[in-house]
């Protein structure tokens, strides 16, 4: 059985959708893309996409690579003022000489609509989920609610650790009572941790990690990230064989990224009613 | 072997006795205690008391059970606005009608030295410890330093899923590259996960929950909490046995309790240098 995303993500949408018109205006996202990176200038299309799709208005602002870091505050600090947007991200990775930290952190905990500010973190991480959970791991939450997978005692193992995925599910997990563990690419046999596990969630970026025999028939296996190689697409787990066992997982069609794009557009509608 | 909390405090506090002489003034450290509870009461004596020896003004403000939240909120913001306080924690726990989550974020995070503000928490988890890391996981940290254990790549068992204990020393050890598994009240077998654990932190408050066969010879345990029954102290770990199998765990004498007011005290001082 495959999970299809894209489905999940159009309930989502249907359901925006009577939001927004509820609230009676159109919310605002802004987005900033900073140099000439393709798979962003890809993800930022997407986000247009869909912004337009369910009605929200999408302000891009484009600056070349060369931009200083304190030209890019400058414009953080103009959407952070600026009445008319609701809520804005800054599309990752910047250049080098960019400190992501200090723009992440100088965006208002409440326009933070990606939800990477440490304050909304922070609240991920202690449970108060009522603001803004980061788009991926929000979406994989809502993955398990539409399976109705009760999480409870439920043995998780998430592969990965960044600050993007691997930490905010783990932490939205525990609070839901599982029990999680963290591997990363220093954690020795990472299939002494899957064998064992109803769920896993694979956030590593590393081509076939997980193979078939690293998994149980009944385990639910959430592949979130993929690796391009030559122009071909790789994902951390054996997806093909897999799906023949039965294992159910989430590459495409309708992997998780469609899921992010609409956990986005749900963001910025609770900042644009919670204004 | 027994770790002795209380001497490596001690060399905290020779540390931070260095740092406050560069400093030139003596920080400044407010509390608010609200309410009768004599083990909050025998908290904040120890806090004063270790205050005053390592030379923190020390600002005890306490208020009857009766308090409003709205007039706690008051004093709360007379500490955020007072310039010669450098730093302040309010005693948990508070009285049920007082909505701990409502004060804590109220506190300034600039002056947060427990660090239990979202915006604390979520740079510990984000691998930002350049401000306020909770008082206990960071003494536990400590002990780890003490002993040249390198956890990347080391199986870490955190028993107990608090957002003081739990949580964010589950966060710290993800950031040093251990795989980290988070066992709570409802994991079904969590001698499972003790018995292949290269360290186990216990922060559990259940007396006797890991017993001597829950864990090999060399694993590390850090039993952190303890449960009054009757007047008697009862430890997560059975302390007495495993103790004479030549595990290292850390409770009474030196447990990590000095740990964690060496570590709140450093925090002041944090507090203070940075303003």
């Amino acid at each position: 059985m495959i999970i299809n995303g894209r489905k999940i993500a159009d309930t989502i949408y249907g359901d925006l959708k009577i939001e927004i018109k509820k609230l009676g205006k159109k919310p605002t996202l802004g987005a900033i893309l900073v140099g000439d990176n393709a798979a962003s200038a890809t993800y930022i299309k997407q986000k247009q996409k869909w912004a337009d799709f369910v009605g929200i208005n999408f302000i891009l602002k484009k600056f070349p690579e060369s931009i200083s870091e304190a030209d890019l505050l400058k414009e953080i600090h103009d959407f952070n003022d600026d009445r008319n947007v609701d809520g804005f991200i800054v599309q990752l990775p910047l250049p080098k000489h960019i400190r992501s930290k200090k723009i992440i952190g100088a965006i208002s905990p409440l326009k933070d609509v990606d939800g990477f500010h440490p304050e909304n973190q922070g609240k991920v991480m202690i449970g108060d989920t009522s603001w803004f959970v980061p788009c991926t791991p929000a979406g994989i939450m809502r993955i398990f609610e539409k399976l109705n997978v009760d999480l409870s005692g439920k043995n998780v193992v998430v592969i990965g650790r960044s600050n993007i995925v691997g930490k905010p599910i783990a932490n939205l997990l525990i609070n839901a009572w599982a029990t999680v563990t963290v591997c990363n690419s220093k954690t020795k046999k990472i299939d002494a941790f899957t064998r064992k596990a109803d769920v896993v969630v694979s956030a590593a970026g590393s081509p076939g990690l997980i193979k078939l025999s690293d998994i149980n028939v009944n385990t639910l296996v959430i592949d979130v990230w993929f690796t391009i190689v030559d122009g071909k697409t790789y994902w951390d787990t054996d997806f093909n064989n897999m799906n023949l066992w039965g294992v159910m997982v989430t590459p495409v069609p309708g992997w998780v990224g469609p899921l992010t794009v609409a956990m986005l557009m749900k963001n910025t509608v609770t900042a644009c009613s919670r204004k």
